[in-house]
């Protein structure tokens, strides 16, 4: 059956154009070009399969990422691609290496902290891959507060050198990428000490292997963490350990672009606003959003297709109902495809905001950057919640099969769940957001303006009032009734923890005291966000028969669904009525069959490839019993059809030999 | 530091005895000294170690695995163990393993559905281990569908034999657990056939492997189905595959118990009442649910001692705050905490639903069956559901380190989450519980009184009317006021749903269009008996100072919690109003704080040992970070500190020679 397409009738009853929906998926012809050829480039080069992953060691795993990092490297010099195709190659690579740190972190970071001097001299070893860096911040005792960090570097006025040590046990670097076996080179954060005063954490370049023969430099211990969530997973990752016994580097390792230490051991800050660190950070948070994308629509993608694929139960002339049929399925799976299609768009959104936020930096203008720093950080936190959470539902989606590797699912979650700890857990974020949210409406009396995303909040009087204007089923599918009612619950949770806060004396221990509640009214702002994104997305042109018009119903599904989640803010704040609440919900369950003829162009539309996927249960021809099967005789258990240990474990229990056997 | 007790601090805090607490955790003193006793026997074996097991290929973990059953049974042949003993003693090995399929599910079925003749001629051979028997019943493409089953037992009068055939791909029986690579017997489910008529879905002892030497009985394939969620998790278990070509086995290998094929092939229904197997079914959930509590203490055991070991922010006098005192992880922890307990409970009362089952099943009393049924049902639900979400939240509230597979957390996720699949897939299940709640409400009308668990419908005009009480926060701590809400949520949301298919002409179309609706009703039933048989337990004598007035906090933690997370059925069913729902949360977080002192104390009473929990972050002692670092230089990556593969793939980059490299 080689080369049928078992969804065919699936496809054919999609009624829109699938292409189309490509492009919107990538944000542009261009990126999906560029995407389609380099996903294919690395799915039909056999030295990129990585579908015997799991039967490898750790070693030999990460010894295979090794080999496919320098084949990827060389391919990328080969066929002098771009940087943004190269970045695209790596990721479609799909295997975290020491290469995604050493482009992600270390060389932007350089470029951020670095003076001109500084960068002349590390960006070229850099990009030519000469050195290969990682970036060394958190440590065995300190991960979310920087400012704990132990590590000291310190300022040697006689040699012109920093000291870096590490004092304690705790204070040994622990987790960072790329450390572990590969890195020649790190940036270090330690607290900068001159003259016994400690100036607070800083980053310095400090080289730690022999470029000679790779041994570990004198005075500085490094290892390997070991083993983490997963078969593969981060097992392709050397994340590291690292200690340091009184090493010396040159006073201009530290990095001087904000700060510098002069020959004479003085500190001084330079004049460049600090607050161009945030662009950095729009920049990595808008990754995070989109990977968030990228990883749903994949668990997404398996689902939906198994979905149609498997047949349970509801026989009509001897053929079971395909799952895919069933509302509860639906319920479950249509919202999370509906949000892998919301996170794309903000994510698309935050590239406007990093541009915007690049321009008025350039300008000098910093009146937005609160604002930025909140929905970013409160965007990361909420959309890699529910992609984690969401990758686990399609698993279960898929029935005791989703519990295979082969299935591709539990993996993905594997590599998938840091998201949820890294650049800032999930939780510390929120409340951060809390935070600026409690202060943004504290200023509003001192008639201080709310931008951007906050901006509603300026109608706080009106939002605190309004009633909702929902009277049939129908009237949800108004996006300014449904953005209105998100406004409403938003402002309303926010100005009720504020409203509690103000009954403590002390505002600290009110908002820690709060803090759960905080938490949710942060999280209602957030899904706002999305929300006003999703619809200003729907507002521009959209071309292609039928696009927008399936975007439409996954937009109200993505609200009404959350509507429905959260329903006990909406009614707890009296932003809706039950009856209201009711007619969502019967609105809901008419918007998943209006969307089940097409879900599988809609998962088709994100393009990809069976290699990228990984799954049995999501290939594209649906073909999955047979190759199911076939799968699993390539289990190393299956060499022998008597196992290792029969001899020694197995037949004296069933010849009674037991008691005198050596076990 | 060895032998330091780091958290003796938090111990001396408790506000209870902690020896007594045990007592209750574990049911009563006897089940408390047994489980202590053999727990420490595992633990204080060499041979039962497990902390290596991330280091092992699959090959190596499944011969250990096969290495320590032996061993175990050996143990239990040479201390004399009970059955109680032995299954306790199996159970803190602490890794799936063939011999769990063979009593847990060989022995018990063929109890269940073998005539007396077949036991006296199977059970001593299983019992001695002289045959190893699994359960073979789901196929490739079908799982919850038992009637969809394809694999056919056809009746042979020439012979006096079935022949048992895989007419199809999908027909190869997929996942048994002992099959692939151990059992020398299976229980083999097949469709009955007899001159062409299908009798549907039966159970067939069939041999499938030589008893001299191991091999497949020909006309049988068998394999591994490979690589699960997980490093260790489900890899020491053998799923397997296997696929009939055409077996003859004798007459008398059809389980006969209920019906007979007689010499003549005459299909013949025994007198034996088929309601006999509800009492199985209700020991096996049983298990499921205290299974349920098991993992989830265990995750929550970790979490809380970790959570007063880390430190993050907040530094007073240099020292930062430990992270179980920030309210965001109490109102994330103390929930699950509570759990655990509840779920203890409930299960403790499933055994003694269990007796009574037996007791009225004995003297043809059926009358109680299908709310058994449903009840059972849902509480695996609700309580596998909870538990498989609260242990990767318990991962995420140890921040990064839980990812590492040393937290024990990663690989207790991945063991644990097929129990929302198997044994019914928990959503299937909360269907046929609403289905029995749409039945139980039509029928009051005829006057029917509801029994067991849903007797409360009996009061249904008053529940349907009743206002909830509570006038202020200590209102919520009335168990009488707590279970009326309860009740009355869960009577109105069957209630609305019931209205709703009322509305549909096609009564099966209605329900699967409403399906998630009576999911959620369900689901406020389940949670419903949760509470009531918490409120039950804290009615009867609990012994120990301070031990009743700890659970009772933990008992409104459960319910006030659950209401938190449900607000939106509770305020949809006008059941509280908002104001009562804030009062609720407030009385919650209070009660977060009283809660706090006795944590530590409240994870110990589960007696768990060091070698159960598997995790050095929840090491009794508290002495995380320098065991989590000698941990990390355990692991073969560190063997050398160049990595295999740096001559091939990292020096060709640093050296630029990459272009020329054979990679």
């Amino acid at each position: 059956m080689e080369g049928v397409d078992h969804l065919a009738h699936e496809r054919n009853m999609a009624q829109f154009d699938v292409n189309d929906m490509k492009i919107v998926w990538a944000g542009s012809p261009q990126a999906f070009e560029v995407s389609h050829r380099m996903s294919r480039l690395v799915a039909n080069d056999p030295a990129f399969r990585k579908d015997n992953s799991v039967h490898l060691t750790r070693k030999e795993l990460f010894k295979n990422s090794l080999r496919k990092a320098a084949y990827a490297w060389k391919r990328i010099i080969e066929l002098k691609l771009s940087e943004e195709e190269a970045g695209r190659l790596r990721f479609f690579v799909d295997e975290p290496a020491y290469t995604d740190v050493h482009w992600g972190m270390f060389v932007p970071f350089l470029k951020a902290q670095g003076t001109e001097e500084q960068l002349q001299k590390w960006l070229p070893l850099a990009y030519k891959m000469q050195i290969i860096g990682c970036y060394a911040q958190t440590e065995l005792g300190h991960g979310s507060n920087v400012q704990g960090l132990e590590t000291t570097a310190t300022f040697d006025p006689k040699t012109d050198e920093f000291v870096i040590h590490s004092p304690t046990l705790t204070s040994s670097k622990w987790w960072p990428g790329g450390l572990g076996k590969v890195s020649t080179h790190a940036i270090v954060f330690a607290r900068l000490i001159i003259d016994g005063r400690d100036y607070g954490v800083h980053g310095f370049i400090v080289q730690i292997r022999s470029l000679d023969d790779h041994s570990v430099l004198p005075g500085i211990t490094i290892g390997d963490i070991g083993m983490k969530f997963g078969i593969g997973a981060y097992s392709t990752m050397d994340n590291g350990v690292m200690h340091f016994d009184h090493i010396r580097i040159l006073r201009n390792q530290l990095l001087m672009r904000f700060s510098q230490v002069t020959r004479e051991g003085k500190y001084v800050q330079s004049d460049v606003p600090r607050q161009l660190l945030y662009g950095t950070m729009v920049a990595v948070r808008k990754m995070i959003v989109v990977d968030a994308s990228n990883a749903l629509s994949r668990a997404v993608c398996i689902a939906t297709r198994y979905g149609a694929v498997r047949r349970q139960f509801g026989a009509q002339d001897g053929v079971e109902t395909q799952v895919i049929n069933y509302k509860t399925q639906q319920s479950r799976l249509f919202p999370l495809l509906a949000s892998a299609y919301a996170f794309r768009f903000v994510g698309e959104w935050l590239q406007w905001l990093y541009t915007d936020v690049t321009e008025r930096l350039a300008a000098n203008d910093f009146s937005t950057l609160p604002e930025v720093h909140a929905c970013t950080a409160g965007l990361k936190s909420i959309t890699t919640a529910a992609t984690a959470d969401g990758i686990e539902e399609c698993r279960k989606l898929c029935g005791g099969h989703g519990y295979l590797c082969s299935s591709g699912l539990p993996e993905l979650f594997a590599v998938y769940v840091p998201a949820c700890t890294y650049e800032g857990d999930n939780v510390v974020l929120l409340l951060q957001v809390a935070r600026f949210l409690v202060k943004t409406i504290s200023q509003l009396v001192s008639g201080k303006k709310p931008v951007g995303t906050t901006a509603y909040m300026g109608q706080l009087q009106h939002l605190m009032e309004s009633t909702c204007r929902v009277q049939n089923a129908e009237d949800w599918l108004n996006p300014s009734m449904v953005l209105e009612v998100f406004e409403a619950r938003s402002a309303r949770m926010s100005v009720e923890c504020t409203k509690k806060l103000s009954n403590f004396t002390n505002q600290e221990e009110g908002f820690q005291e709060l803090s759960p509640s905080f938490v949710d009214a942060a999280v209602a702002h957030c899904q706002l966000i999305v929300v006003s994104k999703f619809i200003e997305k729907l507002q521009g042109d959209i071309a292609g028969k039928g696009v927008k018009e399936q975007l439409q119903k996954l937009f109200s599904i993505y609200a009404l669904y959350t509507l429905h989640k959260h329903m006990g803010d909406f009614l707890s704040t009296s932003t809706i009525t039950p009856k209201q609440a009711s007619l969502a919900d019967d609105l809901l369950r008419s918007l998943y069959s209006q969307v089940r003829p097409n879900a599988i162009a809609l998962v088709d539309a994100f393009n990809h490839t069976d290699h990228y996927l990984g799954s049995i249960l999501g290939r594209y021809d649906g073909n999955v019993y047979p190759n199911l099967y076939d799968e699993a005789w390539k289990d190393p258990m299956n060499d022998s059809a008597v196992p290792d240990g029969y001899h020694e474990y197995i037949k004296p229990l069933l010849k009674e030999q037991v008691r005198n056997s050596r076990l």
